[in-house]
């Protein structure tokens, strides 16, 4: 660093460069350490590193990385420093002194380099988010399989609607959700490329070949501008859409359960391991994680907001604000994601659902009058309008709890009223009518809850799970595949070494 | 509406009924026309309304129709109402009494036709604004083939870092704001599926064809569970965050060009009717619009927020706050995004480049520095750390404008000093470095910005704007022909009451 | 403009300058006029214009005005222009010659004018606001006031937790809102500040009185640094910052509102003229309105979001965007606010609450259970904790409907087993500890529902109600007062002029 | 916990549970022992418990404190467990046994213990956030005290306007800083309140003594109702508004400081120990710092969209939501908001002024237009508007160096042009109109760059500053006195003991 004749001010190592190692030994010197192998290995491969000096350089990479991997201390930090990178470059010219230590660093910069820890970073991160994310999709499908037949008040406006089945309305969430997870994982196609090789962001003029360092660190392509390789981060703002998406899902889904736990409804609950009590309340059970998912489920909104006000106005090359400063959230938020995921998962799984409970609450509510007014319809050749008017008349006029032949007693006058005809009632049909799994077992079109209906709708959404859990095994594997074969080659450059002697 | 006896209280109709369907008018009822055209041709196809009744109907719907398209007054609005889709209603009973007029509304609900119209109308704008997408996608390609040789300052930091293009700037940003558009155009297919047939969210017992409303409506697919249907703006989300990525894009681009146009840089302007004066100041010549750019872009993000804010926490199922307030920003959020990107066209279209300039501020910057050090690497085997580290000091020395023989008469002594051997520099080869032209056809790796590989990466990125046009040309044209068969059949259906007189 | 030659671009014309227009008109005009006149007249007082000239402008300035608030035609705008501004200005040119038309423009700039525009704009709409909010308020507390014995369960977590009245639930809210609408009614004091004189942003060498101009506009006090006068916005975060905090306590007040009115708990409902049906579902009686207020509430922290990003990595200076698109959300976002605020008053000023069902609900529910806990305590001097053990036990081996007598059976072993000593429990006792309405009663200390305590509460509210309606007032008679005084003002030196013929 | 029959699930403890507790004995446990102190002295002074008792726990309480202060271990956690409050609970029953470990327990909850915990840790980081804002402030007015001379050029729409200062312009920004600092201020108030005895949100049967306990712990005063006490979180929304103010308002200093630190105006820079180099370029010094201080600077903006999200359509009552989540961003909030302000005050501090480039750039700059324009007003008796079109055809025809004489060469035939008649203009006047200097001395008016102006401003800011570190002052001396009082309560009824022996 020859441009500058002294160390940083002690307040920006004291706010800045002492708390940023702390983070980057854990989360970037793991990535650090690959991407500058795999540099070396290119530059040894295309003569523009001496083979000599990449076994050098290799050597020690090694050890650094395996020194990590067992925990033991590795880039001592002295009293005042500029950061882990140039400590990490520090680390080798002290070893191998400034003539081989010094030689890896042309072609390349922190900020291809960061540029491209970011994406591995999150490139692991999103992996086992989307593993979570599976595991909740088949979870709740199961549930949901579960739960065909069983009957349950549907609400709209949080009043009694229709009656349909828990399994039908969590079908309805888990499509929403599944499309979100594809859509999550769109997103790693779009973090899945390689910035190496654009240097501080424009190029270079040695000869290197980035996309054998694309593929030695397991990336599908490169990024083919070297300014947008270190400009950009819209991979972030995809990434954190779609998990916002998934989150609100899961607010929604979490207010409806905790809505449905209470004793008002008594729909659903869960068992004590998965409830609290209260230190002053003695008789309480709350379903309190349905407010940790709620809570956390917002987290990558949040991040996203960050991201955006972060890029928001920034010169399109690299700056301290893009390349750290706007991603400060995302790493946060995807460890929330994953919880209020995990959370859900393990909510669902334990599901209690109280049939028994639902069908006495759909029994005082009125939900199948509008199986009354459709009969009207199909029987009765009653224009819709006309029959729907004519049973608003009658739920005004009656309880919910009547029986069919009180509620016979009550319609026929009104639609003499409406109609200005006599209309005869079959009271027999009128019960089927009132019968809310007739009701659910009709509803066989246009999406309905009908059971058999709902099992087309699961399958359907199995097969879409099923290539979302073969898309990633492929990507895990390409990853270990990749990691593993930059071993390899490193270990040959620096074996060459011992059979030289 | 056999079950309320009274009219909306004022103060609901002042503040939400009133103004709702001055809007509603204009956005919503062409589509609801539509709808219920499709609706009624597909219960006469499947015998759920006798042919007599659908003539009827859809004689009304075409009129009305017809009257809306020559801006002819149409559902004259009594003193209180209850909003649009009522007065719709109350037409076709007053015009056909009750038993014909009030024949269609079986098997479908203000639910399902309120989330269809979002969709429908959605639909529509994104078709704009990806045509204004791609205007703007092409007019910046051509730009930055314009400027494959206009040599400029590269900055990072917003300081002088090697010299670049502005072609190269503008494929960087191109390369991301391609992405981004292709993002949009695969939220266009969450969009383009239909909710018709979910009725209330819970399906319907009468055998629907829901397929066949798609496909009159131009739908490229159903949403399969009706809950889903009616519950879900997932495809909101999509389209407004891929909207926010092309957003905050936009105003880095802006940032940038804003600080080229001042005089301090003075690399690019605009002709007078792309500019503005002050009331005040007589000599200003304000670049403006691009302040409007960089609002105008941010308005997406803003719109995403009350969408999440707007979804979060709420039941899934249908309710106002979903179906109507969640989506409230959309809207104006399309057209300020709709107008970012022309803007932005516009300008890029209108560009002046001084290359003048931009050769001039080159001059004093040191940005060949990088070049001198690789020099050092590649000619005389100093490992970069090394060399990196003399041209250091070297800039620390001597001034941006120092010739080469200057350079040389001090960097030698320096690189003695580091090295302890002396070395003998190439005055011709440090001019070389030092010519800012020669370093831009260098960087020719990496995606740099040497003009034969920016020609490359545009060749590439106009095979993505080609394919992004001929995706929008067919979804277009299938939109098109959906509106034009469903007039053909329904003219059909009324056509043949005047064969059967 | 002597420095442009050339009009602005068509698409400008259209994108910008057309629809900008027409807002301004509306929303900007009525204040210009005024401001212009205070100007004039100051520059008058200070010898800066003569009097002749002062005298025929403000005569163009008052007809101006006329004509305006008759609603007849002003400004008429040619097939281009640059905005509302120089249209303005023009008409005084075109009416007076150069020489008088065009002399009023010294020491102001569009900076000052529309930076003041924008305070006076938002004063207007803040001091309507605040009316609203008082109004709510005190319907609040009105409503509270006749609860303050309806006994009702108390949640938390969605789970019965412990007797409590309406008036103590509402009363908790409204303290939130009292609180709020405070915070929203000092950033009016913030708003209240007069940029003129800043001119671009510089201040001027002309000796201008803009103390003068201030009080004649009826702004407390001026903005002392001019850069701050054109640059900052904070005011607005202010503003929205308050409406947001207003609107997300709205909504959490209808969460609750509406999970009541829901048929499993049926505390509280509305009359049929704030309801609405279904289109389909006959039975249906939606309370709508709720999730209209939800929605309309978000909007002020949406708006907010737009602001900040508007407003971030902006030069400190005057810019379009800082100026205009960064306050474009701030209206709309007003005019939702206004509209959550006035429809839960109608709400809240509607409110059927049932007693009947209140109590019943409180039956089932085990919400006493900390009575009994606490008379363990203070009778038989058991720890809390282990009286809340033993009652913890109790709650899971009994019902919520089980008798004293039965809880005595149960109770006393469980007393036993957990002491190792037998209790001898008072039925009586056990009884009145079982009794809501007198657990409510014993609630009075720790802000609890005891109603004095409640009445207490409400007391000290509405003292800060009344002093926010006499601010309120105070500030309403200071706007009206100087408008008057301006016209009184240009009056008084236009008709110097008859005086003078 | 009687209640529960079973331990958390594995999941929970590990998603939940334990990593709350990691974090909850560095930020919970302090503020928890205080709060159980004063809860335990004032239910002793008001015989709610035995003095014997009081004392046993009061004993273990300071045990507790002091082996915390030593940061030795405390509260071993078992292998499951429900969180730091039951940990804590059972330590005190396992020392004292059941009895009197548990006595403590009533009319408290972890409800009201969470809420106080809250607002006491908050206020902590408030008053530290407070004298770093402090700080600032008084670095940047000593700053611009130092600069009231330094003439530069004003800039708006980032293209030259006006001759100004650095004094003026950051003066400016300080006006706008200090409002938000008092705006932050005022939040403390609404900080410092007391929900202690609110106990679930139902206050409490208990004769507690609320504002003991509230004066033991510090708070000016107590939450008056007890379900406002455990719902609301408003108080955080004001301070996260108003520190997102002063964020904002940082991003557009940096912004602009960043601007003038590039070589193209060179107006500011700073020394070696606060900039960075490149590991590519070897030229570069990088202002990096005010990159971080742009991004940590939106942070707040984003946890306050957290927050509001958090809170949104949540039940106004106790929720793990409203108390855990939607606090969850606030934390890191503050810290980057404080490191925000700090490197700022930092900057300022070490800002290195450069008026000579400052002076050249102005030079070419036309800056001064306006000022003749001004002139031939006041000395021409020409309109505003004619002399600004005259001169900004003067500008549009000569050069930003043009001399007095060039200058009036060519407007004098404009003017003629213009106004009809000959105007022979002085050129000596004109050469004083292009002097920046005496133009920010003549600029004396409506808040402008003359000296005397702007040290008017910054000692009226300056007694601004005072005030606020003197409410400071008393605010922290409230809280060290409380805490001492509290320990000296505690120690003498812990004393009464050994007296009694």
């Amino acid at each position: 660093m020859g441009r500058l004749t002294r160390p940083a001010d002690p307040v920006l190592f004291q706010l800045l460069y002492e708390p940023q190692l702390a983070s980057d030994r854990r989360n970037v010197l793991p990535y650090l350490l690959r991407i500058d192998a795999a540099h070396v290995v290119m530059l040894a491969g295309r003569g523009l590193l001496a083979l000599e000096t990449a076994r050098a350089l290799l050597a020690v990479n090694e050890e650094l990385r395996r020194r990590l991997d067992a925990d033991e201390a590795v880039l001592p930090a002295p009293a005042t420093h500029r950061g882990l990178y140039f400590l990490y470059e520090q680390e080798y010219v002290e070893r191998l002194g400034p003539q081989v230590g010094g030689a890896a660093h042309l072609a390349r910069s922190r900020n291809d380099i960061n540029a491209t820890v970011a994406r591995m970073r999150l490139r692991d991160q999103l992996l086992d988010l989307l593993a979570d994310c599976c595991e909740l999709l088949e979870t709740m499908a199961a549930t949901a399989g579960e739960h065909l037949e069983t009957t349950m008040c549907g609400f709209t406006h949080e009043q009694p609607a229709q009656p349909t089945t828990l399994a039908h309305y969590l079908t309805g969430v888990l499509s929403e959700l599944t499309r979100s997870v594809d859509w999550l994982d769109q997103a790693y196609a779009a973090v899945d490329c390689c910035p190496m090789g654009a240097a501080a962001g424009f190029g270079t003029s040695f000869p290197v070949d980035r996309e054998e360092v694309a593929r030695l660190l397991g990336f599908r392509r490169v990024v083919d501008n070297s300014a947008d390789a270190v400009a950009s981060r819209d991979y972030a703002v995809r990434v954190l859409s779609a998990l916002a998406a998934i989150g609100v899902c899961l607010t929604r889904l979490a207010t409806d359960l905790q809505a449905w736990a209470g004793p008002a409804h008594g729909f659903v609950g869960w068992p004590d391991d998965l409830v609290s009590t209260s230190s002053i309340m003695p008789q309480k059970r709350n379903p309190f994680v349905l407010e940790n998912v709620r809570g956390l489920s917002t987290e990558a909104a949040a991040a996203l907001v960050k991201l955006l006000l972060g890029l928001k106005n920034t010169p399109f090359g690299n700056s301290v604000e893009v390349s750290l400063e706007a991603l400060s959230s995302l790493w946060p938020a995807l460890e929330a994601g994953s919880k209020a995921v995990r959370l859900t998962r393990l909510l669902l799984d334990r599901l209690q659902a109280f049939p028994g409970r639902m069908a006495a609450f759909l029994e005082g509510t009125q939900a199948t009058m509008t199986a009354v007014a459709d009969m009207l319809v199909s029987r009765h050749a009653l224009a819709f309008r006309t029959a729907h008017d004519a049973v608003g008349r009658l739920a005004r006029e009656t309880q919910g709890s009547a029986s069919a032949a009180e509620l016979r007693a009550a319609l026929e006058p009104i639609l003499e009223r409406l109609t200005g005809r006599r209309t005869t009632l079959d009271e027999a049909e009128l019960r089927h009518c009132l019968d809310a799994r007739a009701c659910v077992q009709a509803a066989a079109h246009g999406g309905g809850p009908s059971p058999s209906a709902v099992q087309d709708q699961l399958r359907s959404l199995a097969r879409r799970h099923h290539r979302l859990r073969e898309r990633l095994r492929v990507r895990r594997a390409r990853a270990t595949e990749a990691e593993k074969r930059l071993r390899d080659v490193a270990a040959e450059i620096r074996d060459v070494r011992f059979q030289g002697l």
